[in-house]
Formats: C-alpha cells, structure tokens, sequence
C-alpha cells in the first residue's frame, strides 16, 4: 500500500537563517509560487511579529495549493495562551496552520526558560489546543528532541506526546543543534511511537552540522515518520537544513521509499528541481554549488577516462540516476556530439530551427565557450545567448550603433551644504546613417541620483530614431553585479533583467574589468534581443 | 575495548577527479605533509603511470609516517600479472601499499569488461596474489559492490572475498555511482562479514551523490567495517567523495563511535582541522565553503536572535560541539534578529567590553536595524560592523573627511579605430585640516581599463597624508553587488573584501542608489577600519 510522505519547506523561514541571506517581501513570494508549483505540501513562511519583512508577507498571503504556515513558540510561562502577545502576532496572520515551538529538553526547560518541568509541559498543551481551538492546524516543534531524549528519555517523550495529546496534526522531532547521528534519530523516534505518537503525526527536521542531515531525515522516516522539513539548496543556520533539493528525488526515484511513498512532487514536476534551485541561487545572487547532489553542474560530469568511455556505451554505468529525470544533464568533456544535439534543442525552443550539421552550430559553441573562458555565463542570460546565436545563424540585424558614451559621478556638497551625488551619461548612437546625441541624468522619483547605469540606459533610449516606440516600455528589474575569472585577470560580470509592458522577462549578460562597460554591454543586448523578438523593422 | 579504525585519505587521487582540479606535483607533496600531520594512515598519491603529475609524484616518495599507497586496476584478461604494463608501473611506484580496484558487479563484468564472470574472479585473485608476493600490501577496491549486490549478491560476494583470500589485508568496498542509500550499504557489508570477509579486513569508499557518502561510511564501521576512505574537503568526482573533514570529527568526538575507536588523528592535531581544510582551499584558489559541517566559517554562526541569547547563557544550548576542538570559533552575526546579548558578544570579540546595559548598545542595535532597513546588510560585513559601533562608542576617530569626488568613465574609438575605455577619479579629501586633491585613471596590468571604483580607491588612497603608509598594503579582493530593497525604493548593496599585508581579510559594505557611490562608501569603511584596527594616531 502506497503511503503519503508530507513535504513541508521551510526556506523561508529557517533559511533566511542563513549568513547573508536576507530574502524582501517580494522574493518571499516568489520562492513561494515556485514551491508551491514543485508540490510541497507546506510553505513556512516566517516568524509573523519576529521582523517587518516577515509581518509584510503574511499581510498579503499567497494564493497557494500548498498550506502557508505562520511559525512561533508556544506561549510564555505566567500568562494565558490569549494574553500572550507573540502568540497572538502568529495567530493573527491569518494561516490555516501554525507550527509552534517548543521545549523538550529538561536542560533547556530549566536553565534557558528557568520554569518547572511540568509548566513546560502545560505550556506545550495550552499552546496547540488554543490552536486547535481557533480551527487551526498545530504543528509542534519540539526543539532539541534528540538532545533531549539522550539527557531525560521520559521527559522528552512526555513532552511531546503532550503536544499530540493536545490535537497537534504534528509532532516535528528537531535536531536542533546538528548533531544527532542517525542511529540517534531512529532510537529516538521509535521510542515517541512506542510511547503513543502514532508515526503518521511525526516529522523530522533536521541539521546539517555533521553532514547527516538527509541521512537523519530518511532514516527517522524509515523508523515510521512521515512528515519531512527542510529548505531548497540546503539553506539555514550554521551548517543548514536537511536539504529538500536531494531529499525530493531521492524518495521518488529510490527504494524502499519511491515504492512505498508518494508525494506531492510528481515526476512531471521533479523535472523543475535543477531550475528551481537555480531560480533560488539567482534571488540570493549565489554562485550555484556545482557539487551539488542531483542539481549540481558537477553531478553528472564524467572527468574520468574510463567512466566516459562506458558512458558512452551505457550511462546506467557511471550513472546512479538519469540526469534528465531532476531537469540535470550529463557533461562528458570532449564530446561536441552531445554539445550540438543540445545546442539545437536549446535554439529550438526559442523558435530558431536549425538543421542538423548546420556548421553555424559549431560556431556557436565556439563562441560560448571562448566567452565564457573570458568570464561570460549564458546559464541565466538567455537572452545575450539568443543575441550571439543570431548573430552567427545571420538572424541578428545591428539596429543601430553605439558610437561612443561618457559618464560622470559626481558627489559634492550643494547649496544647503548636504552631501548629493549626480551622474549623467552623453551617448552617441548612429540609426539609419544619422547620428544622434543624447545626454541625460539619472534621477529617481524624488529626484535622488539613480547611478550611472540608470543615466546610461536613459540617455541611450531617448533617441533611438524609429526605435524609439519599441524601447519605450522596457523597465530594469534587477542587476547582479559578481566578479570571476577572465582568463587569468579578474573581470566583472554584470546580468541585467528587464521587462516590458506585455509582461515579458529576460536577461542579459555584458563582461569586462569596467563595471559601467560590462552593464552597458548587457543593456544594449538587453534591447537589441527586444528589438529582434518584437520583429522590428531595420 | 578500543578498536583502531583505518583512515584513508584519497584527495591526491579521487579528490583530483573534481571538474576544475589539477594539482602539480608541488602541490600533491604540500598537502599529503598536512595529511600526515593530522595523522590519517593511508595517503593515496594517485595512478602511476595515468598522467605525468602523478608519476613525477612517485618518482620521488614523501617520507611520511603515513603508508603513501599507488593506485591502479587488477590485471586485464589475457595475460599475467608479470606481463600487464598498466600493473607493473603500478607495482614500480615502489610504495608499501597498493590499492588495485576490480570490478565486482555482474553488468560491467560481461558488458564493460566483455568476460566471464570467472576470468574476472581470477583477475583479482592473481593481481592481489602479484602484489602481495612482491611483499607489499595489498588492498582491493571492489568498484560497484553495492550495485552489484543489489543485481548479484553471490556473484559479488564472492568477486570480494576472492581478493581476501589471495591476501588482500583490505577489501574496499566502493559505491562507485554513489547512488546506495545507508540501509543497502549495512545490509552488503553485514553479508559480506556473513560471507567470511572479517570487518577488520573491511573498507568502505562512498561518494556523495544524494550526500548520504558520511551517513554511508558510519553505517559500514556499525555494521563492522573498520577502514574509512574519503578525501579533505570531499573534493570527489560528481558530487564528491566522503568529506574526511566531517568524518574524522564525528569518529573522535561522537558516540559510539569515540568511545569504541581510535584513530590515527588525535585529539590534538584534531585542532588543525580548520586550518588543513583552509589550506585545501588555498592551494585550489576556492572559495571557502561557508557552511561546510565542522570548518566553515558558519558552522559556529548564531544568527536567530533567542539563540544567541542562551549562547550568552551558555554555548552548549546551541552547539553541538565546542568548535575550538576542531580550531573553529563561534560567529555571532549582526543583523536585524538580533538583541543586545547577542550584540554584546560580538563587541566583545572584536575586543571592544561594553558592560551591560551601556545605552550605547540601544543606539547600535537601533542604527543597525534603520540602515538594514535602508539596504545595508552587516551578516558578512562585519568590518562595516565595527565601525558603525565604534562611532556609537565613541571609539572611531574620523582620520580624514572626503570633500568630494567625481569619476569619469568613458568609451570612444582610439587612434586604430579600436573601441577602448577609460576611467578617471578626481578625490578631494582633508586630512589634518589640509585638503588635497587627487587624480587617478584606473589601468590594469596590462594598462587595460579596470573601472570607476578601481580609479577611486586609488586616488582617494594616493594622498592620505600621514596615512599613506597605513593604507598602502590594502588589496581590494573580492566585490559583490546586488539590487535590494531600501524602503520602498530599489538600491544597490555593495559588499568589498579587502586584505592587506599581514593576510588580514575584512568585509565593508555601501548602499546606495548610485553605484558608485554604494562601492565608495564601502571603500572608505575599509580605510578607516584597517586605520583604527592598526592603531594609527589622529
């Protein structure tokens, strides 16, 4: 009998723990539409009431198949569930589940909360039932379970039975300090099953501190939970949390797990693993792991003579899974073959059939990897790739020339003696044989200096001749400034995403050891691809 | 009773599979002296004979206490052990140990290698047998054994036992595609001992391709093994093989496995662990992996204000480890989740003792929270930190004051019609009540454009007056851009990394709309960070 297997995320919440990230409102809903789009069953959102960003999101909740969930520790000792004020900021978000943390660990009860054992346990109870009360679904958190059940087993266990006695839908056995080894977390949660908490309201959220934090998930699944937490690319505190991105095809592409379980990620949608990690990488302007298990570029590259010499005559040789299977695919050095048959699949999708043996298809590969030896990345700037394709397919008209730009920064102090910086870019550009100059500023809404890229791309937009309509809606959305390796000098690598008024998105990649050079680079890409795209006349 | 349990370590070989790794000979050398060091007990130095890096290695043995192993394959079909070319230049290494892999898996048995199931069991019999009649240990890397266990069991049970009997004092077994799950690695070891193959003539080689390679190397030592192979860093093939840097902790300092073994590593060099996974990284220009298990420079990270707060109290409440046993420190990061304990803590290790309840600490936690509303974001850039504290505490004289600046960047055609640009800074700074002025272009190396904020760091640092010397050493070494949100409005986070002479490593950030401007700002924090952390005189 097929079992359902509940996948809750967490990225939002306890991966925003992570040192340097820092996720706006905006980014929290997008991360969400696209877990929501995988198919995990709940989306933690955050701490309702623990920070402005967090409060802003569960303003305004997603509209998501997946439950939002709203987390917060259970109420403090001394006062009632309803007058408690941190209780009652996650309460009032509105979600229709509420995961409540909450101490299992006599150590902590005692030295951390200073209150008695058996308040503690009070507090766990009164908690979930005023969730429960309110219609809610309760989730409980019992943080340092496993510390926990090794310090005080029958307190532990008490503790978090009170939670399941109470109603919790969920009792979540944390990890908390990472350091659980497995055998620990199969001890531990057989033992909370034997004591009552039937294994169908048990999860598992683990940390990654000694590397076992998947291991600690399958195995704590395997001792009868079924419920699993943790956040896309291994995000969170110190070490992470169990990371979802190798958990999902692991239990829907291995045994015992892929025969006894299902899941709300489907294999259809599996497929958008490697994309969704990428998309998270993206928001967090990370360089994406390359070792990655399932979704790294390095996780189907054959280096090794002998394993690609039998790759090539069976890939089940050197392969654990089909790379295609989490939307990954196979790098086998040296091999142009399989360079050209995904290059023609990659054009095709943007509408550019190429026959096969086409020799613009070399020239091509060619220049991508002679300019991305010189510090370029066409993973994301599908558009630039688009631009360079065309340019050597003969599908790429010039629309119009850039002559020579000049930019200035100033900052000095003004009348009112207040510090004010202002740029302003002088570009020149030739459009159907006539040269036109065009200067502007950069200046915000309020009138505040916008930098020398603002001035630059609206100085070139202003007189682009019979251009001028087509470029008029185009908007810059973001702007991912990182510096790598040209060669043996550092450059920089600027990616620019614009839109326009149909709503369209793209991005484009410029490269050089000027900043202002490398974005100027990408605008124009940016435009010459919006240009080809809307059919504009030359 | 205490048990010895094998370490080793692979990185000069498996780890040399990793996409972008090439070690010279130079280097292989540097490292196995640091493996030895930590006290691992086996250093594989590569495949004589394979590539010229790795024969020029053996050509000259390191004298280390550790057994320096050759690797290489059992002799093919068809001829003796005498006469296999790719074994003699094996057996010519002339190491006390030989490791030679063989396949044990049916499938590649009959479709890899195209022979019976029974010349391949007397391949390993008699290659082992060469090499243990040359008076060297052998060892023998059961390549797909728990692959082939799952498809064969007797077959790969016996292709295993084969080489123990013709003397092999090792059988490794490996999980080559790195797709077993640590439930089938128990089950083949168990059987394998079942089989006759004692565990202490037992290895286990994992790679890391669902990161269950740790997970699966503690459940073959439970179930019996007692050699573990892996690599520093878990550099590796694919994914990587398993992480030595975490495992060698977890044995030394987590039950049962502490208290049943003992390793070659002591509780002493334990503490260059840090230091040997940072040299790995120098020695491969990479970047440190933050949040590796153990070593990263997150592992020890507190970031979730309650947990700083009982960290404070006491740090076992949310470490799992005390992180100086493995040479690592505790970070506890400023960010808007955090709270005056928190707070207090981080002043402290940057030796700034503020007592309790100092309103200074109010007013630092209320600026943090003001400028990470506006953008800023002090996670990494801790040096940024500082200074904003130091101001608050009245501890951070100002040393200069910038009266202006303005930066041209320009591109035009050169006399040969070529498309060149250039940058031009003009800073006007005061300095012990004089104003200078300076002027820098920005040129590489090779008198290549390197960008507007190149050319203002070097003329806001050409003339500093009595600070010239302070600041010469000043390297800018890494800058990371991103667009966030400050307020309601879009700006630009700049993040620099500065080093200077002594191999000092800070982190300053800017914010601002302008880019330029963010990156000058960031700049000018590094200058007065390194003046007031040297000391200089005001």
């Amino acid at each position: 009998m097929v079992e359902r297997l509940y996948l809750y995320d967490t990225t939002l919440r306890d991966g925003q723990q992570t040192q340097g990230v820092q996720f706006s409102t905006q980014e929290k809903r997008a991360i969400a539409a696209m877990l929501d789009e995988l198919g995990v069953d709940y989306i933690e959102g955050g701490w309702p009431g623990a920070n402005p960003t967090d409060s802003e999101f569960f303003e305004d909740l997603p509209k998501t198949r997946a439950r939002v969930t709203a987390f917060g520790m259970t109420k403090r000792a001394g006062r009632s569930a309803d007058n408690d004020d941190v209780l009652a900021a996650v309460m009032n978000a509105g979600t229709s589940a509420v995961c409540l943390v909450g101490k299992t660990h006599d150590f902590h009860v005692e030295t951390a909360l200073g209150i008695s054992l058996d308040e503690n346990v009070e507090n766990i109870s009164t908690s979930v039932a005023h969730v429960v009360s309110a219609g809610r679904e309760a989730l409980f958190d019992a943080e340092h379970f496993f510390d926990g059940y090794k310090s005080n087993p029958d307190y532990t266990l008490r503790a978090a039975k009170a939670a399941y006695d109470a109603g919790a839908r969920w009792v979540v056995l944390c990890d908390t300090n990472g350091g659980a080894l497995p055998h620990d977390v199969r001890g531990a949660t057989k033992a909370l099953i034997e004591a009552g908490v039937p294994g169908d309201h048990i999860g598992i959220h683990t940390h990654n501190d000694t590397e076992n934090a998947v291991a600690n998930s399958l195995v704590a699944v395997a001792a009868g939970a079924r419920h699993i937490q943790g956040t896309l690319n291994g995000l969170g505190e110190r070490c992470g949390n169990a990371n979802l991105t190798t958990l999902i095809p692991t239990l829907l592409l291995k045994d015992p797990y892929a025969s006894q379980f299902e899941t709300g990620v489907s294999m259809e949608t599996l497929k958008d693993l490697r994309k969704a990690s990428r998309m998270l990488d993206e928001v967090l302007n990370r360089v994406p792991h390359k070792q990655a298990a399932y979704v790294g570029a390095s996780a189907f590259a054959h280096k090794a003579g002998l394993h690609a010499s039998a790759i090539a005559k069976d890939p089940s040789t050197y392969e654990h899974i089909d790379p295609s299977l989490v939307g990954n695919s196979r790098i086998v050095p040296m091999s142009n073959q399989a360079g050209q048959s995904n290059l023609r699949e990659r054009l095709s999708s943007m509408g550019l059939d190429v026959a096969k043996g086409d020799p613009a298809l070399q020239r091509i590969l060619d220049r991508v990897k002679e300019r991305e030896a010189a510090g370029y990345s066409y993973d994301t700037a599908q558009a630039s790739f688009e631009v360079l394709a065309r340019e050597e397919l003969g599908l790429m008209p010039e629309f119009f020339e850039v002559k020579r730009y000049r930019v200035t920064v100033e900052r000095r102090r003004n009348k009112r003696n207040e510090m004010v910086s202002l740029s302003e870019a002088v570009v020149v550009v030739k459009v159907d044989g006539v040269k036109t100059m065009s200067v502007s500023e950069s200046l915000g809404p309020d009138g505040s200096d916008q930098g020398p890229v603002n001035a630059l791309s609206r100085a070139l937009m202003k007189d682009l001749g019979r251009y001028a309509t087509d470029v008029s809606d185009i908007r810059l959305t973001d702007f991912k400034v990182r510096i790598t390796n040209g060669g043996t000098e550092a450059v920089t690598r600027v990616i620019i995403d614009s839109e326009d008024g149909q709503g369209r998105t793209w991005s484009t990649v410029g490269v050089s050891a000027n900043i202002v050079d490398a974005s100027f680079d990408a605008l124009v890409d940016a435009i010459r691809w919006k240009l080809v795209r809307d059919g504009a006349v030359t």
